[in-house]
């Protein structure tokens, strides 16, 4: 199996069926991804029509490929579907995407013909990611086979199994153009007619360059298998999970859309906390914890300090923190000294640190430095959250004292939020991001990503 | 009473006691924004060095002042307070904001010149905002007390009441410089050895200028007063209300904040609901709350639709509009038929809506226009999220058609979100919402704020 999906992952030659001349057809947008991600391997493409696409020339029909190409993306009507497969066969061909739609996901006719799909692979021994798939990422080999129009994308250590197209078409765009982080490996798994959420769990669970796997499902194929390769894995790395169809209303949705049938929510939950997978609700989330393994290691306690510019936000930030599973520790005597030193005498100090008294006194940069090394030395403190305070008129620190602490504390985390001029929001991200330090513009968000990343934590060291 | 707030609200004349020439002091920056504000009213200073600040002339005592000023805003130290409010009375001033921070929310000392204050204001019959407040402002009057660096601060039509400075000042910020909509009036309330928050209820309650009411409180003053008043206004006017202090964490933090002594939680929220006072939990939630009342009107039911580019999208949404109380009705065949005819015939529309394959058979403006419209005209649909998917290769449609579907359906509700190039989304929301059309970044504010909306339609119609 393993060597089954390499092939999908490290393809050392590629053919697109159903290459098109048109910008914007997807048989045009793979090729164009294929080549804006400097893809090193052999890139074949076919069209009835001959001629070339994008400096490449074009092969008139599958009978004039060489033979023993890695892999087939099969980008044609659902109908034309399984006759290519079966000529890329006499090719020598054993691996496809198929990312047509119009099978069992929508009509009766479709379902006929996933089942002649089903008998072709079995019959022939072949490997195969979708139908109704938007194709599969693997930036270490520099490689995807998505339609959607992406351009490069950014490489990273989080790796994605998706039953669904959008995560690793229009959501990693997302990903590409408002966030700094990149991916690894994405799987659109489609249909799932064969390759399925095990054999990517498998594969990433042993994948030197994955080091998180982040997960969107609305049905499990193999229950038993996913329940059991989960278990060993979430003590290895963190495994996240979207179960989509957790209510009546979302499962008669999942049935229209990958023709799942999702199980009662209430088993399924029981059996994701055995297994040590981190269960998460918003579809937002499946970005945030990405980015937040992308860029924090875990926090081996649920122990948080966070300094604002208002006891408002103290307040309401106490609360979030012990509706989120997390804690607010009381400070050693010396951190709460070290705060109360920078701040003027009649604030008393404290976690969670009331920041612009001190701010105030010795200037902005100067307030958030010394307060967030005040905590980060702490032995009960594993997370710190600045709420950074920012206008051009109060005073915009110098963003580096913040990228020298997260070198200085490696095993602690330093989540960013904000709070006023939301210009001089966006530059701080544009600073800090790409210098390692995630912010996040909602200030509730640092904790939701805190949350997630000690759950798994907590995962990765539950009893046997 | 009302006409003790409305020489708040509406000042004819105001003094800054503790002017300052220096930018960035507080004695600076509140007559800095009085005048950005472009106040219609008479402005006097007092700072015993005199001389002039920002063109404006500078009295160098109290009692030089004339007779009868409406407005005292005191910006002096704690310890400097309580003389200055008794040289302002010999001058017929009777209603003060109290900048000042330093009485109970420190120390014993600090108690002791809170109860100092209070037997003043008893004394003299004066009425206060404060002490430690970061002020009050009110758009319709073209007046802010509030020393935080604001600049000309839009007008709206939601008020807030905030036991917390931060909400008239960093959040202040972050609506006028990162929303499009404005406030209408906003009470922070400070220590509220007087004015508290059922003074500002009573009056907002009245106030014609005022649609909606946001709330974060750390403590009742009079509960049973709030309770009564929040009653009745509650079937007039939506009132939401976060409220800080829920777990014993959060409480600690508030007694360091506000010296508030938060209650019980449980009993807060029955007697929250009896009220009709809409309860919500996060801070980020404060603001889009205010974003959903200034430019939408409330649903008249819980059905809502949505139209996303994928089908994941659908099945994570339709499972989050379960679990906010709101519903994902079936359409009426002849709107099932309108989305049927734009579509492809292997998709099977319905609600929610697969807005993609019509984009890309028709254009993606055209998809989206008329798929928008189709549910819009259903009866059991209140509110439409169109999910814009974005990118240029895909294409961006002219986003007209939705500013005309949300006139030519002004009772029903449309909301907009994203997914794709984050360039593209800060486009859209820059063109929409000055047109009146709320957008937001991430896919589950929309229904995080039809949530809130159709629970204060609900408290609205409640029976009695």
């Amino acid at each position: 199996m393993r060597e089954d999906l390499r092939q999908f992952v490290e393809p050392r030659s590629v053919v697109v069926i159903g290459a098109s001349a048109v910008e914007g057809k997807p048989g045009h947008e793979v090729i164009s991804n294929i080549l804006a991600n400097e893809y090193g391997g052999k890139l074949y493409l076919v069209n009835p029509k001959g001629g070339e696409i994008l400096g490449i020339a074009v092969h008139s029909s599958i009978a004039q490929l060489p033979e023993g190409i890695d892999l087939g993306i099969i980008i044609l009507p659902a109908n034309a579907t399984p006759q290519a497969i079966l000529d890329c066969t006499e090719k020598g061909i054993h691996h496809f995407v198929l990312a047509a739609g119009g099978f069992a996901e929508v009509d009766e006719h479709g379902e006929e013909l996933q089942k002649k799909l089903i008998s072709i692979i079995k019959e022939k021994g072949l490997r195969v990611i979708g139908p109704n798939t938007s194709g599969h990422t693997s930036t270490p080999h520099n490689f995807t086979s998505t339609f959607f129009p992406e351009g490069k994308i950014r490489r990273g250590k989080v790796s994605f199994i998706a039953q669904t197209g959008n995560f690793g078409t229009h959501t990693l765009k997302y990903i590409l153009t408002g966030e700094h982080f990149g991916v690894c490996r994405v799987f659109g798994l489609g249909n799932k007619i064969d390759i399925d959420e095990c054999d990517a769990l498998e594969y990433l669970a042993d994948d030197p360059e994955t080091t998180a796997i982040v997960m969107y499902l609305e049905s499990f194929k193999r229950p038993q298998l996913f329940m059991a390769l989960a278990s060993e894995v979430t003590r290895r790395k963190p495994v996240v999970l979207l179960k989509g169809g957790a209510t009546d209303a979302g499962r008669k949705a999942a049935v229209a859309h990958t023709a799942a049938l999702a199980s009662e929510d209430r088993i399924v939950d029981g059996l994701l906390r055995q297994a040590g997978v981190v269960r998460i609700y918003d579809y937002t989330h499946l970005i945030l914890a990405a980015k937040g393994f992308s860029m924090l290691p875990l926090p081996k306690g649920n122990g948080v300090s966070f300094s604002a510019p208002s006891g408002a936000m103290l307040v309401v930030l106490s609360d979030l923190c012990i509706r989120m599973g997390l804690a607010v520790p009381d400070l050693a005597p010396e951190n709460n000294r070290r705060l109360q030193e920078i701040s003027p005498p009649y604030i008393r100090m404290r976690n969670p640190v009331d920041i612009w008294p001190a701010a105030t006194t010795h200037g902005v940069e100067f307030g958030y430095r010394e307060g967030t090394e005040a905590v980060l030395r702490d032995p009960n403190i594993h997370a710190v959250v600045p709420v950074l305070m920012l206008t051009r008129k109060t005073g915009i620190p110098s963003y580096d004292f913040i990228v020298d602490l997260a070198h200085k504390y490696p095993e602690k985390l330093i989540l960013v939020t904000f709070s006023a001029d939301k210009e001089c929001m966006e530059e701080c991200k544009a600073y800090l991001e790409p210098r390692g330090v995630p912010t996040f513009p909602d200030i509730e968000q640092p904790f939701e990503v805190l949350s997630i990343l000690y759950r798994c934590y907590q995962a990765m060291h539950r009893p046997r």
